[in-house]
């Protein structure tokens, strides 16, 4: 059994972390750490977990965090940067699910988020977690930097076209839409029910956090840097994410099968069939991207349609298949969950 | 492994089957019936299945449901009261998710459902499948009537009350609210986005069909007839009852402690705390039925709060728990989905 | 023209007003207080004000309220309590959205609110402002003590029947479902749109603030104390309340005729033909409550549905009425809206 | 007074008119047709009229829409074209809200509508009722093709860009995601509240049919043909549009100033401040479209977020407003409705 501890159990990807883990077949939780919440019952703040968690929240000074084999970061931006050395350091592995670990380049990184890195080093070791890259380097890895939920969905969309060369690079647009449980599940104002509902806008469309990381990625994959014009929006709905991806053709190829080959054997990358057009609700709860391929009246711009659950592919999910990588168990454990639809 | 066929699996109880019982460790999925999708995949239809079921729909007069076990009827009412004596005939057993089976006696359901009943004798035999009141019976049945969604979240709520005998029978009310799927995947107006959205409202305040399958179960447990104003509302969520309950108080009881005293051991009804509000999410995409118990000001009025999900304890999830229990396994066999929260 | 101040415009209660008396043709805008938000433009907040109101916020020590006709009050409780003296003296009329007037029992106020009234004497004099109960009152009134929205939607669905005395007093029962604009534009977590949106709960069953409200005027028009029930519900819709309503009937009447003819003439109040389902959108963004009357098969229990929008007759609209009264203007002036539907 | 008839009043679009058509100061309604709902009260269709709108649906044969000034088409693609000479050769002129006259090229219309043209001479004769481009032409016609919602909202967010020809022509895209109203008030499965809620996704990117029309005026701006890339998508809200436009760059400008420049006077475009976002409900239920542009990172590729109410100013309401044109009368007659916040 894994033993597994989580830091920071009160927001929507550590209630995740914990629907997941609390069925997984091969993990023990061994605790899950909140200063605020210390001494409750995780069940009391999530009722939904009445008869599957007993544990309870503990002050992160006293959890048995050392004794763990992993533990996940499911905490705002800039505390995995100050804890992890010292778990390392006691032979534990670290999965962050923030972005302290994400961004290679200290200075970008610290220009977005706005704060001193407090662990360079950590970022040079740290493996970017998204399995269909990285799959290899995930095994052998101390510490996983989890991807952001936006940068799964549209690298997945991005990777087959950008690998092959087979599009201008230098201007793909992507136009994400996301469910507001990606906003975290915190008290402010913009993200209450009577405000969000039945409502729909972009936000930061001057720049967005996510946009240097995906970048990063489709550099990596490309060999030469990418431009990327990146515009997230805000959707009433409570999970998902639907990219919907712009690329100019530039070397024509069968681009259907470009993806069926990029992802055959993947086990969370479904290709859909030409001409279909996913709905966020076919991953809704489940680990699943689902990305579907158009060409709209055989013009030059391909249009690639990218579809996850942000709570899941998009964060805890994610977290989950690293740790089965890292683990060398089955991939797949603990992540067999059939979408909820309706 | 129990052989499963299902009939008519276009509509939410049947793909909410499908979602259970792919993943139920003792069930192998033998057909599942369309007449209007015979031929398509089941996973064309509802592309949230894809990976997990790879059934296709079979004409009805073609699928091998007498080599199952036992088949599950997700039809309108009326089909499974025509179908279901050829199938016990042939040795399958058989579990009626629509209301064919509910009402022992003929003459009311035949005023409630407008058509004339196709077979009495099975509704004599009928188990009926709340396992919280009837599970010795439903060991030993051939075919079971799934209950209704109200029915369910109502009776498990006033039935410690009924049984006990503390509260005025004559005069319980239930104030019921059910998320839209409860009204089935049918084209009609008045269940459009643009209609149920942003909307709340009552229906059918003259009279509900499930008010005299409440009124049976209430009156058997009481062992005398009760009166029951049954008020069900159309609330804009997909899924999810909230039933709230208010009985007069007879006879002073611990009502809190004659709860969880009845529910004890019961492995899919949850007794809160006391000074507790269930949420329907709190159950969502689960088989659990959450209860609390209050007494407004210490007055003699009782306020009981019962919620399930319509889809699983209201409908798909109870099938499989009685299926389970028919076949002599674990009761929770297939059950164990923590509910999903956000 | 009226000259109308507005104290607190940043909640929910103040956009509205700001919506209604924009548009009014009698209504002469002079200030807009708030002390967080003093210099910005009311537009940059309330995009949808753009074109309409071009006020900035101004703090409330420099506002010219002295110089209004009439303050409203749109402000937490206990603030207007403070304040409502002062601008009395300068021969300001007051109408309070809050609380701070409406309970003629001081120790009763403060158990509900938790603070000592600073302004018990403006309570002796403050009338409460349904229209429907105290035109009269309310045209002479310095002071208006603006209802809740429950107290509206439950007072105006039961008044008939308890002025009437043909139901048992001492046992009535409101379950009231809420959007949750009712809950302000208030940074809480409970209300944020991944917490409450597909969901439905009860919430306060103990006891809710309203209840003493509700309760005060229904003893009133009964001229006895009356027994009362309340269950508030949170709905994942963002305007509008339903109280469904029971009753249990001690003298018969024509229920329908006692309803029609209580609110002949009332422009705001609108019973519906028997059997009529009022959802809650029929009477989005306008001034309305609609009723409809039921006595489920012919028993001894009436239910009676009340539909308002909380923020119009439940809040802003309802105080604007009461402003055209006061004022001795055309009671419906600037009130004509029609609901906004789908 | 202008003497108003609705052929086809049971869609959105028909309410929706009625709304503002009721209230207009010089607007007398004489008819509103339903071949299937004549001789019902309109509000008992839709109670939200109760008490604003005494009208019947009247049949079609028997309606006197020739003694009207104008007859407002709200129906199905396909009716218009076959009613509208008769009544312009009464003299009455017609405004059609579906799609009949919009397409200047009948083969392209023919082929995305899948009819014959009942009336090409018609579609000679129309003017295109977009005010912001054909105010003049507006003002004498006899009738009117009222512009789709996507391609108002697409057209108003691109035109100051295609007119200056400042953009790449040949590669703009435009992302746009509706309210599901935008469906009409149709009884389809894929509309339904449980489907529909929850959930987002893009649809018809292979060809929508307002892909020609949006392409046709923009052509005529450009004065050249130009190249689009439109994807809509659905959104689980009633109201709005939101269309994401993107265009590269080919001659500098200070686009914020275009955009103001090419706006100022008009009634309902509202250019928005630098860095922007504009939310659907700031447009909710009134006539206004609101329009942001950004330049992200000051990159090549513009962006511009384009919002209005679909059934407003993407239907009844610029229907409305070129009536008001028509007949000489105030632009913004009867269109001053404030938006509904929240």
């Amino acid at each position: 059994m894994i033993k597994v501890g989580i830091v920071g159990g009160t927001g929507y990807t550590g209630v995740e972390l914990l629907r997941l883990l609390a069925r997984h077949p091969e993990v023990e939780l061994l605790a899950i750490t909140s200063r605020g919440e210390a001494g409750t019952p995780v069940a009391d703040m999530f009722p939904s977990l009445r008869g599957a968690v007993s544990l309870k929240f503990s002050d992160p000074k006293d959890a048995p965090l050392a004794q763990c084999d992993v533990v996940f970061f499911a905490t705002p931006n800039g505390i995995a940067m100050q804890q992890a050395q010292a778990l390392l350091d006691a032979g534990v592995r670290v999965i962050d699910l923030a972005a302290d670990f994400r961004i290679k380049d200290i200075a970008e990184w610290e220009k977005w988020y706005g704060m001193t890195h407090a662990a360079p080093a950590l970022v040079a070791e740290a493996v970017y977690g998204l399995p269909e890259v990285n799959r290899e380097k995930i095994r052998g890895a101390r510490i996983i930097a989890n991807p952001g939920c936006y940068p799964t969905a549209t690298q997945l969309g991005l990777l087959p076209l950008v690998e092959a060369g087979c599009v201008d690079l230098a201007h793909l647009i992507a136009d994400a839409k996301s469910g507001v449980s990606g906003a975290g599940r915190k008290a402010e104002t913009h993200i209450l029910f009577a405000e969000a509902s039945d409502n729909f806008k972009a936000y930061g469309v001057p720049g967005h956090r996510h946009l240097p990381e995906i970048r990063q990625g489709l550099a990596q994959a490309a060999g030469v840097p990418v431009g990327l014009t990146f515009v997230p929006h805000l959707t009433p709905m409570i999970r998902g994410i639907h990219a919907t991806l712009y690329a100019r053709i530039t070397r024509e190829e069968d681009f259907q099968a470009l993806f069926e080959k990029r992802y055959a054997g993947e086990p969370f990358v479904d290709v859909l069939p030409p001409k279909s057009h996913p709905d966020t609700r076919s991953v809704r709860a489940a680990n699943t991207c689902r990305i579907a391929i158009h060409r709209p009246q055989g013009g030059d711009t391909l249009v690639v349609l990218s579809v996850i659950d942000n709570l899941v592919k998009g964060a805890a999910g994610q977290a989950v298949q690293n740790m089965n990588i890292m683990f060398g168990i089955d991939e797949c454990s603990g992540l067999g969950l059939i979408p909820v639809l309706p």
